[in-house]
């Protein structure tokens, strides 16, 4: 019953990650930027703490893997790409680098789901594109080359080291 | 070569599924109900016609079930949400059940994927959750307690026989 209860710990927090996303696309969709940019900040702090506690706890687990994937797909994917899109002026390379953030973010984790990697990252892990994005959003500045170039780097194949 | 090509075609359907989910979003975003919710039966098409073309194709890979997946969390479990957030008049009950649906979701997409069920589905499928609730959107309707249900029952144990 006990290890039941600290099985699900982890998944607690990847939810939260994944409310953050939702709530942040709720505020984008009132108005409020920064508030929308800094929920997806909160989204980055569960999914630092989820892994971590499950490596703690020793409750990793492949319903974890798998939920994390949903909720970074709406965190660092969909929601920072919403907010750049509220900000950027029209044009075709706004749409562009708009439609490809999101694809390229669930191709990048599709990806790792498959073949994971251990130690390092084949291509730029998806928060580390969706928060950026949202940092320049707290600010009120969008950049479309910037955001082409961070929805390459997840299909990239350079290495980054895990954290 | 040819093998090469034609075992991404699945996936650019896929990849259609979500990115008329994404579309859905920002339509929603700019007070256009209808057509975003007509967005959500595309993606509807779009995630028939993905794993009929995989199986069809004899192309059927875990990269594709990983894609599908993140590919549903956003057309019919984001999307549906916030469009029933648009229409539905502010409440508790209103605000529980859009929190609970994409998370019930995520929850049903991730249980799913570590055990997948053949011939039938443990729970209804996020597609058969979300398009109901694109269709009340659709004709402007929303009910806060069929959302919940909806909601609930895909993480029911309520056994629903494939298509």
């Amino acid at each position: 019953m006990f290890k039941q209860i600290i099985k699900v710990v982890p998944n607690i927090f990847t939810l939260g990650n994944l409310l953050c996303g939702v709530l942040s696309i709720t505020l984008n969709m009132s108005g409020f930027i920064e508030t929308a940019a800094i929920l997806i900040f909160f989204s980055g702090v569960f999914d630092l703490l989820d892994g971590r506690i499950a490596r703690r706890l020793k409750v990793n687990s492949e319903m974890g893997v798998q939920l994390d994937s949903l909720a970074d797909i709406v965190s660092f994917g969909v929601a920072p790409a919403l907010l750049f899109h509220s900000i950027a002026p029209t044009s075709v390379l706004t749409s562009l680098a708009f439609i490809l953030f999101p694809i390229m973010g669930a191709l990048r984790l599709a990806k790792f789901n498959v073949k994971p990697t251990i130690g390092y990252f084949n291509g730029l892990p998806i928060p580390a594109a969706g928060l950026p994005l949202a940092g320049m959003g707290f600010f009120s500045y969008s950049n479309a080359w910037i955001t082409l170039l961070l929805a390459l780097l997840m299909v990239s194949p350079i290495k980054v080291k895990k954290l």
